[in-house]
């Protein structure tokens, strides 16, 4: 079975040391939020994770879900695990007290979802889009509404889930034809069908809230005639109590690469009885307050996943005895070196490492904006972390899913044969990781929304959110000897995303099509330099402690990706360059 | 299903018109060898693969092996399918006419492998290593072995096995433990447990040969102490026909993430009858014999994987309808545009077009220089062309199996959440590639040989076999305008490679961890380079056929390889000149 301990130090260094969160103290019911407060949480975390969940990962995989006369049986020890999640108080972490939240902010949570993603991924799904509801709800419900669902969502006791996906439209929801028929009593019939729904169905709960895109009769064509209802599996009785059955049912499971113990279901709305949430026809920007969130915690699932293959990983090359290191034996008592002591293996840990311990920086930062948007009562602060937390969402999402891949194949690489049987979970963590690059927006999705709804928005200004300080912080340290080795390729890198920003946006106003072209490469670009940042500054924060193992592995760490992950960018910018020539010239039968 | 037809145009221009495989024809016994005779065979096995194989890989994948009273069913089909496969006479292809083998090279049985991979990786594993224990057999067999051996593997009527790993040791052979006891017969008593043998036990012959890697009494200990026996799992009568049950047995089968239908068994001999072949002790150059042939076939099936992911994507991003081309609709008549006119779809698209075609340049370059090391009775051209061979192997082997694992992520990714599910089979070329990263020795390995071997052998002289004439090529066209897009960027990547080669040798030379510090980024620099020379010569014969489409594709592909991927290199080279100063002072029990 994996091993996976929660790497509770690094996440400290992330939001205290790193991020500076201590800096929500500052606002007005954070008062409280500190690492004293923050940590005991996160220890029991840890402890839920490490001793329920881990346990139920590989049997979970090799079990999958079973749909029977409609019903879902989640894999054994799936509703117990529940439970106790349920009574740890978990789903109530970051939710409003007013609804009988902890009311804890992001940084906190973001940890957490880290965690369970490193445990196992599979049931963070079922919970997972409970909060996207809860969120949704909050924004766009009715007094009643929040009334009726919001307590049953935070106590976990019913859950949540977003039905957009139809079998002919996913990106584009403009194409989308779920239809909904008032009803004289204020509700709506709801009738479509809905695929790739996470957690449509299942035993974990007494009811589910389907959140569902759908169009009215008399709806505009394309993305604007869509409206958001909520659908709940059994309708509230007066008490608020589940009642008669909603006609929603899961049709069939859809059989995964991984993920096998979430339930991915088709959803049938035969007539189902459903309410408006927001505006009719304003149903994809009330979907989007859900959808930003669910993207930010897509992209942690790659880290969660990167996280526990490395552990394992490590684990393995400390004990497995295989040749003599290069350059004299390690462990000359032993009939072999562990591989440990290879420099090719060292190299891929250390990859690993880099690439790992870089976002888990760059999440707390980015929830730390999060939570300054929503707290700040400077209407000028408030926006100015939204525009941050904005900018940061797709890339957050595109670059840790496709880092949780890379890394996760990685890990598996370290294990050699024993890396790609099921008994070591190696090649799970790679199977499970590779849907984070597909839902909540493909990643190609997610680099169009950066480069062609980001970038451009009011002038520029989320941009300047990111490109202004670090400005500033590069230029306070030019010519300071001891970090120029971060500094001077930090500036170099970003001068280079500089400037290609400036041009990509020139030629997509020539032809949006050039934008395209470049948009997955810019966002990796801009994931690479958000990374230098945080290493240049993780950097500067461990220079001085270096009598400490913890901060002589992080400079150690941090000069690794200088050296070996940031050069990656020059590639990617030459490409840019290049832009779409080829990709117009190359004739459609061609292909 | 998925869709499949063998590229059979795209392998007639890598054969005959890049590689110039019609030089072979000067060569004795391959006079008769040429397009006109290749072709049709090419084309009867293409229809072998598209209308047996490609039928069976879903159902093989879903149903796996299974192992009852010590024998492997395979999945339904298979074994009428390598019925088909025997009748066609397809294991004769590149064996000699001596031994009833149908006398092809290479070049043409490289091509077949290709299809098999594509066509149904796993089903390709059955007899995909029964040629190698042809080869060794050939090679090092006395002559009774040869004679009672060698028909039936040609004919297909007994497959072959390489048991080579153990529980406690893949890499490092010198720690292997199977022992072999004289028998005063002549024979041999091996006893020990091997682990991942590919194809150890199955229903698809009436008898199956091991290759057993196992250590004498008297040897003496790690590597140098190996020899080679030839464990049968029936043996042979008087009339060479199976007789007696030998005493080995498959004690499991392993569950793997992906080539499910193949039977990875673990093995054990408990006091089996083996004969030694060739010397005592010299068992693992024996065995290299094999191992070099299947490395290059490990290679060739990223390629054959990459180009079946190719062709479903292709077919995929057709059909589909999803939002509207950037900068202009491409199908104004429909609701939505097909995915294909997207240009981060083209961009991935392309991507896989680039490294495929490459690719397939490159293995047939190869596979000639393998044809006439066997074949010129030249002594220096055919060393030549055997230091060629043997400098290639473990690039084709690294590189097109990380490119087959990139480039079938990449046509599942086209698909999105249709990639994921299991129907499409997408996710099935994946899990399916990624075993070749790993066996037949990791890609560290690989890159460890690389480095390690081939190029200091000799003075340098294999790297000597790539250097001069790309020099020359490249000095010959230098200051051609007309191709100067092609030659400067192949020019200055190749400078580069030349910098580099000499500094990791410098460098080794002080300290060995050095040069395995920057072996796998070395060997991707040096896979890129040998791309690149192919692209650049493929660019100077599709020139001048601009006329007709597949040269203008083939052009156009040559050109987004030089734009979009040759880059990658500048930040190879810099993380290699970085070389391992991080990787030695990282402190173990930091990691």
């Amino acid at each position: 079975m994996p091993i996976y301990k929660a790497p509770l130090r690094d996440m400290h260094f992330a939001l205290w040391e790193a991020a500076g969160a201590a800096a929500l103290r500052a606002l007005p019911g954070m008062e409280e939020i500190g690492a004293d407060l923050a940590t005991p949480v996160l220890e029991g975390a840890a402890a839920f994770c490490e001793e329920v969940l881990v346990a139920l990962n590989r049997t979970g995989d090799e079990e999958g879900c079973v749909l029977e006369n409609g019903a879902v049986r989640t894999p054994r020890g799936f509703a117990e695990a529940y439970r106790a999640y349920r009574e740890g108080g978990w789903p109530a972490l970051a939710c409003d007290t007013a609804f009988g939240g902890q009311g804890l902010p992001k940084i906190v949570s973001v940890m957490f979802e880290e965690m369970i993603c490193s445990a196992n991924l599979a049931f963070g799904r079922y919970p997972g889009l409970t909060h996207g509801v809860y969120s949704a709800l909050r924004a766009h419900g009715t007094g009643a509404q929040k009334a009726l669902y919001l307590p049953k969502l935070v106590d976990g006791s019913w859950a949540g889930t977003m039905c957009l996906t139809e079998p002919h439209c996913g990106t584009d929801l403009g194409l989308l034809r779920t239809r909904a028929e008032p009803a004289r009593d204020g509700s709506y019939r709801i009738t479509g069908t809905k695929i790739f729904i996470s957690a449509g169905e299942h035993d974990l709960t007494e009811n589910i809230v389907h959140l569902v895109l759908a169009r009215l009769a008399d709806a505009p064509g394309g993305s604007r005639g869509i409206s958001l209802f909520l659908v709940p599996k059994f309708i509230p009785d007066a008490q608020g109590n589940p009642g008669a059955r909603n006609a929603v049912a899961a049709g069939a499971l859809e059989h995964k690469m991984g993920i096998k113990a979430s339930a991915t279901c088709v959803m049938n709305f035969d007539g189902a009885t459903g309410w408006l949430v927001g505006a009719p026809n304003k149903g994809l920007a009330a979907m989007f307050t859900m959808m930003n969130e669910a993207r930010l915690s897509v992209g942690i699932q790659g880290l969660g996943l990167a996280e526990v293959s490395y552990q394992n990983a490590v684990a393995y090359a400390r004990e497995r005895l295989q040749g003599r290191r290069l350059g004299g034996a390690a462990a000359p008592d032993k009939p072999a070196d562990p591989i440990l002591a290879h420099p090719d293996v060292r190299r891929m840990l250390l990859t690993m490492r880099a690439w790992i311990e870089g976002s888990r920086m760059l999440a707390a930062r980015t929830a730390l904006a999060i939570d300054i948007a929503a707290h700040d009562p400077d209407p000028a602060r408030a926006q100015a972390a939204g525009d941050e937390g904005a900018l940061m969402t797709p890339i957050v999402k595109a670059l840790f899913s496709d880092m949780g891949w890379e890394m996760t194949a990685l890990g598996m690489q370290v294990l050699g044969g024993h890396g790609y049987i099921r008994e070591w979970a190696m090649e799970q963590f790679v199977r499970d990781a590779r849907i984070a690059q597909i839902y909540e927006g493909t990643n190609g999705v997610q680099a169009l929304d950066l480069v062609g709804r980001k970038m451009p928005a009011h002038g520029g200004r989320a941009l300047r959110r990111f490109f202004h300080p670090l400005s500033e912080w590069t230029a306070a340290r030019a010519g300071r000897p001891e970090i120029a080795e971060f500094v001077e390729p930090l500036a170099k890198a970003f001068g280079r995303l500089q400037g290609l920003t400036a041009e990509l946006a020139r030629r997509g106003l020539a032809d949006p099509f050039e934008a395209g072209a470049g948009a997955s490469e810019y966002l990796r670009l801009f994931g690479l330099v958000a990374l230098a940042r945080e290493w240049a500054h993780a950097a500067q924060i461990a220079l001085p402690r270096q009598e400490e193992a913890f901060y002589r592995a992080k400079l150690a760490t941090a000069r690794f990706f200088f050296r070996h992950i940031l050069p990656q960018h020059t590639g990617l910018a030459a490409s840019i360059v290049a832009g779409g020539a080829e990709l117009r010239a190359f004739a459609d039968a061609d292909f």
